[in-house]
């Protein structure tokens, strides 16, 4: 296999630190977070405003990677699934992808609606929602 | 800055072999083109099915990563806007997020609509589309 070195360009903050705890999805009750963006990366940011809806790409650090199949929503009344038809943390390159809205900005800190990461995930990217929701 | 190694987990099969000729998003007349994935994939492949309607993350690997500004669709017109707001190849993380349908499978072969990855373009993951499209 071919591999490739992600950047962390940012890290979440958010009052959700424990996993079991946190929501699987933004829109099943996650807080507002901050995204915190490395200073290099302004230039990149520059034209975020308040309202946008955006993709927040992150990388699930806490998620296993060797994990091929699960029970969703870590149900065990549920049929084991190959994790490509899951939302799973656990899989071979644990991306998590976010639709959040943006509420406020401060310099390098993004705050957005509805994120279901923990403190400290680092941040991928970030790309606008084109219509259609794509 | 903290990095990640990811892994390919396959590569797309297309007949878009130039980055100036591929459409910028699969809704703007991509082709059909194959997702071939590692043998050591096919547990988590499993329970995909045709009809599906799936997240592609791909690496864009013939994209630029010290870009943080570009003219939005490569059009001399548009102002120079950060890449955070722009759906530009060149980024620090070139992650290609596709939204496509699964139309056939054969094997460790998917058959996909609508991509306009280049072909020989590494892949990342495959995530189901939630409702509202998210």
């Amino acid at each position: 296999m071919t591999s490739y070195e992600l950047r962390t360009i940012g890290r979440v903050e958010s009052t959700l630190v424990e996993r079991e705890r946190a929501p699987k999805q933004g829109f099943e009750g996650a807080p507002d977070a901050w995204l915190v963006f490395a200073a290099e990366l302004a230039d990149a940011l520059r034209d975020l405003a308040v309202g946008d809806e955006i993709w927040v790409l992150t990388w699930l650090d806490r998620a296993q990677r060797d994990v091929l199949s699960v029970r969703p929503r870590d149900d065990p009344r549920n049929p084991e699934t190959g994790v490509f038809s899951t939302r799973s943390q656990d899989r071979p390159n644990p991306i998590g992808l976010h639709r959040v809205r943006v509420v406020g900005l401060d310099g390098l800190r993004v705050r957005v609606s509805d994120l279901e990461a923990l403190d400290g995930t680092p941040i991928l990217d970030i790309k606008p929602v084109l219509a259609g929701g794509r």
